[in-house]
């Protein structure tokens, strides 16, 4: 297997962007990504596309076709992949499989997603593909319910409490207001978030990410190649993917997503390092109480600590273990398929030094995505070309 | 890249089967597969899932996990993707470049579709998610209408009439008569064929696949470990995946799939044989006339003589050049994410000698498989373990 580097990256800004198409967002983002790398786009070998739900709400497959026709890449094998919230990851392990394997030179993943233009009902519908509809799905839970469940479970065994999950929200939505493309940053005090609408209890408005639309793409190359090439590179040191139960009667604690602990463990050892090396990472905090059970899962501190390190400020850029200095999904957005690669896009500018919320001196940076209730994940570390 | 081969094999019948969940279906042919190579199921590293339209249709994504959750491989990747009509094509791709490469050494590749319980309405719209609607779509344009489209034009350049599209209508039908799995085999009059419905002009009925539901699944492995543990392997000689124009103003001609031409070219190369050594071909036969095309895109005839070599009967087992002996998708079905690798355990029983409708001395085959108006295309070709 060869060794395998970003080389180019690029996004809209995440939001509702009811302006374009779905298809003129992800064209966007892989362009400012082939720019970003300079590389002729027809040295493209291998497309690959993150996307949920474009079948539902926008009535549009063979999207990864679509994209390679219109980017004028005339043959490439162009492949949508889908594994919920985590399709993005995914869509970047397999550009980097194909570039490892020597399947080809240069790959492109894009990820897109177009939602703010449906009623919640068919956000909600479409959403809840993501969870096993003969069982969880079928007793009426949502997501914003699902992940209440795991607040109460963590709440019983740790004594999370309000004060701990509001500190998550503060600290992101705070990041997202430095960050450009972000859709919700906000200057919020514990009060304004205790006093917004209830949705799942005891997850309220400002505990659950926007609905966005949004891409962005990632083009990676050998490491040969990055090397000698294009400055500003960045090492894919390890991009793991693993699948964990679909369903809260297959999960051994309530606390925690066996497929993160799994791709974490793996995505460590691959790079070499430890989580004491890690300069940030950027997870998926689809709710507040996620981010908690996130940073647990993937060994940023000891379990049952998450909250505590958020109320202690420990997981703010400048402390101990920066977590989501993009903003994360609470502020940045998620507009699902393009999640996973956004957060590539963000941690690519940290390791460039170039963030606009920057984390001094960053080496060495992990991404998590996350699909429906743990089935699916990915996680990558990433690591500056230079260092 | 190591050599890999195909070790198992399992299908569901195609049909309506309104008896059994889209994940019963997927869990009964991955079971066959695996039982059929007699490997221990906790070998398989990795899974890919070909599915299209079971978000619109069934309400359900995920199902790469779920399969992977009902299977017991805890942990595994497990990817679906979507490629259109091609979607179980590029899922034997991805299976058989997990092991080509070494990331794994038992791969499974499922596909998978339910569509018999929607409305047409529904039925309709959920396939038109496979045209760019933003053109083609938006006139209005139906797959029927497309194909119908198709014969006009091979009709104004080659003089193809009713008389050789029911060539192909009727040696399908009959073959699908011998095949048990088969959704809709008939011995069908050229009359009986005219006299069907009108559905696109010039399409009727007949000239139509059905509308079906099925899974069908396959295990592959390194060919040295097939060699010394699994008799009745077949050997992977191609495996190719492209992409081609997804509207007709991109069409050079309307004659012609590019990303079938394309991938006939690569794999017949890769595999280092010549059309004329090959015992059968399972090729998209999704309407009467795309078998017309595709066999000439193939290469299996000049240019233009597709209908003729129909009429003559050339294409039938025991002639030149046995087409779709197990009925193709007009007789067996369309079960649209498991098409490709239903064509895949039809080759595997060919090349093992155990078809119902067997070609003699069958040693080498080829598998077509096209998604949407051409945006896809994946074609393999296998060859008998001991030749």
């Amino acid at each position: 297997m060869r060794e395998v580097s970003i080389v180019g990256v690029g996004s809209t800004p995440f939001g509702k962007m009811s302006d374009r198409s779905i298809q003129q967002l992800a064209i966007e983002a892989a362009v400012a990504a082939i720019r970003d790398a300079g590389i002729d786009r027809h040295e493209i070998g291998a497309l690959y596309l993150g996307n949920f739900v474009a079948g539902p709400l926008v009535n549009q497959e063979i999207l990864a076709g679509l994209v390679a026709d219109e980017l004028q890449l005339p043959g490439v094998p162009a492949t949508k992949v889908e594994g919920a919230c985590a399709s993005g990851g995914i869509a970047l392990r397999h550009a980097c499989l194909a570039v490892a394997t020597g399947e080809c030179d240069v790959a492109l993943a894009v990820g897109v997603e177009k939602m703010s233009h449906a009623s919640n009902a068919q956000t909600t519908s479409a959403l809840n593909c993501a969870m096993d509809n003969r069982s969880d799905g079928a007793t009426g839970l949502t997501f914003p319910g699902f992940f209440g469940l795991m607040w109460a479970a963590h709440a019983a065994r740790y004594g999370t409490g309000r004060e701990h999950v509001s500190a998550v929200v503060r600290k992101n939505k705070a990041n997202g207001l430095r960050n450009p493309l972000a859709q919700q940053g906000a200057s919020l005090s514990d009060d304004d978030i205790a006093a917004s609408a209830l949705i799942a209890d005891p997850l309220r408005l400002h505990d659950c990410c926007p609905v966005s639309d949004g891409a962005a793409a990632v083009l990676v190359t050998t490491r040969d190649r990055a090397r000698t090439s294009h400055p500003g590179y960045v090492d894919m040191l390890a991009c793991v993917q693993t699948s964990g139960p679909p369903r809260i009667a297959g999960f051994e604690s309530p606390c925690s997503f066996p497929a993160t602990v799994r791709a974490a463990t793996l995505a460590l050892q691959r790079a070499g390092i430890s989580t004491r090396e890690l300069d940030f990472v950027e997870l998926h905090d689809c709710f507040s109480i996620a981010e908690i059970i996130d940073s647990e899962d993937l060994g940023l501190m000891p379990r049952g600590q998450g909250h505590r390190w958020a109320l202690e400020g420990r997981t703010c850029v400048g402390a101990d273990m920066p977590i989501n200095p993009s903003g994360g999904l609470l502020a940045k957005g998620h507009p699902v398929g393009a999640t996973g690669l956004g957060q590539i896009y963000e941690s690519v500018l940290q390791l460039r030094g170039c963030h606009p919320n920057q984390v001094r001196d960053a080496r060495f940076g992990l991404t998590h995505n996350l699909g429906g209730t743990g089935v699916a994940c990915t996680v990558s570390i990433l690591a500056r070309g230079d260092r």
